[in-house]
């Protein structure tokens, strides 16, 4: 009882760091000022807005797969224990960064130094495939914090995870490389990886 | 067990979502500036504020009746999979947006071009329509993640929602098309609209 | 089962708008400016922001009475319907904009129309007493939502909640009124208003 | 039941007011305005941001290590009376400032002045621990708010907490008087500090 009360206070107040960062993503896309929007239009300058609303669908899809994955893991995850709760504040705080580094794209993808903006921003998800890394790591290395379990669908689960995982860091390294050639392919290529690891049922190569 | 717990986390993210939300539209409100104050008086100045505050009006209730919806769905949802999650996600990108159209509407409601504002404002419900329907139709099709029950009661539940979710798209078309021939009169009727979908008990035609 | 869960919702629903409303009210604090700064000092500039910290406090400690009454009456009451959830969503929506007339307060309350912010101020929390008044009333009203209990222990309590909910309006109303003649006097009324309300035991006149 | 439930909004109330807090200091990272970025580069001025990022990082695990304390404390508490709910309205009220002292610091940590903003944030956390010693005294003095339990492992726990809490305010107001020596010592110590709490195991004098 105590241990399952522990996880759902940790569960709750993810959910919470989770929700207010993915709602506040939309406030980093800014409402035209009058002076433009009188010698421009507002169509215009709505228009001009595209690279916030690309950062923003970027941002609020990856948070969400994030979730998706947390809420997964802890399916799994029946204990906690001092070093997980830190574990698990290291990614809220990488995924907390996410309104910054979309505020920052959102504000200079169509400027000449977009290459920083970029970088930073795929960079952001390079650490947080890291953290999440760890975290799970953390908690099913020799099982340690997962349900006692030898039913083989429960296996599956944990080794799809895992799999997961280890790839995920290789892949955004190679986005955040992408970064550095070319801005709008390293943000396409983050939608494109939120889509992948929005998908259930990865083959798991060299597990059973 | 884990099932329920399932749901649980979905609700509670999903509430959390919700509720920065509807907080966050009072942040769409700005406070009178000093100079402005000094030339036409702080009653003046509020008083001038009027499109902002009857954008709060709206858009607090239409997102205090979603959440209602949402909850009521929930209640007769018992299962959730892999795709419901993204279903919902969905919802909850498009919610998360109404602060950003709410304050585009607020900023540009009395001014010459207010009909672009006016036209994304109720555009932006009318996607909300669609994915709540395509939600409900996800969940429900064939009982796929309802509780199975053979009580009329339920069932009843389950038809009227159906109901009001296949006439919400529909209805809020109308508004949108509204929207090109006057602002005022179609963010009026997306407030009649909210309390229309406030009501329980919509006649049920054509199911039992 | 149902019933309890759909209490276990709002409550959520509620405890979210609630403490995103509390946390925005620092928001409402500006941190002062460099040219301002580079002028007076840092020191003079952040005491010349007492009339943000005082509406700081103010709606704080208020907005944590709420709460506390919030929950206090949830523990007595057992199911929910249909309208119970509008009735408590205008009462949040009454709540979420006192970050607004906190700021305003905040920016006005040194400056010649401090009457006109005093007001506003003191009419929302005159709007959230009636609203409460509201609130309980349809919910105790012979019982209908709350538990069936012969326990005296329990009845007491009903009493004392409809003795508080009675007098509130009556005393905010009365601190509106103050607003009129002194905007500081009104200030410190509803901060003393706040420190009665959070008082649990008063004495019940007229019931049992 | 009624106490169970009572603890768990409290807990669910302060989890949405800590995940607020910690995810709200994010805002207080400014984005790099368009004017200063065309004059110096966006790297310059990214680099230039250091003060806000040692403010971000400090506070958020400042919070972090608070929100993990309080899951820690209410491990052992079981019941809550009124006077308890305002103890903690009162941490949370402090904890709610935190972005408001982080944002002033990361304004002003490299200005002539820096010295009050340091020392208004040192002693932000001096009355955070302040009141978490109060919190603790009071619900756990006799045993008032724990689980009544006569095992040695939970006496243990009790134990660990007071010991944590009586030096905490002691240690944090050495950091607020080492602020008015140097600005980036005593913010160097707050971390240290953070770390020092996060452990779970600190040597317990005196008791037992």
């Amino acid at each position: 009882m105590p241990g399952d009360k522990e996880t759902h206070r940790i569960e709750a107040f993810s959910d919470g760091v989770f929700a207010i960062a993915i709602t506040l993503l939309i406030l980093e896309i800014k409402i035209p000022n009058h002076d433009a929007v009188t010698i421009h239009g507002l169509g215009h300058e709505l228009l001009a807005l595209w690279p916030a609303y690309l950062a923003f669908l970027v941002s609020f899809v990856t948070i969400l797969v994030i979730w998706v994955h947390h809420h997964w893991m802890f399916t799994l995850i029946r204990r906690a224990d001092h070093l997980f709760l830190y574990w698990n504040g290291l990614l809220l705080m990488l995924v907390t960064i996410v309104p910054f580094s979309t505020g920052l794209l959102a504000e200079y993808l169509s400027h000449p130094e977009a290459r920083i903006a970029a970088s930073l921003y795929t960079g952001n998800f390079l650490t947080i495939a890291l953290a999440f890394h760890g975290l799970w790591r953390y908690a099913s290395l020799r099982g340690r914090l997962l349900e006692k379990s030898n039913l083989s669908a429960d296996q599956c689960e944990v080794a799809r995870l895992t799999n997961h995982y280890q790839w995920a860091p290789l892949l955004y390294l190679l986005v955040f490389m992408l970064s550095f050639l070319s801005e709008l392919l390293s943000i396409s290529a983050c939608l494109l990886l939120a889509f992948a690891f929005s998908l259930r049922g990865w083959p798991t190569p060299g597990w059973r």
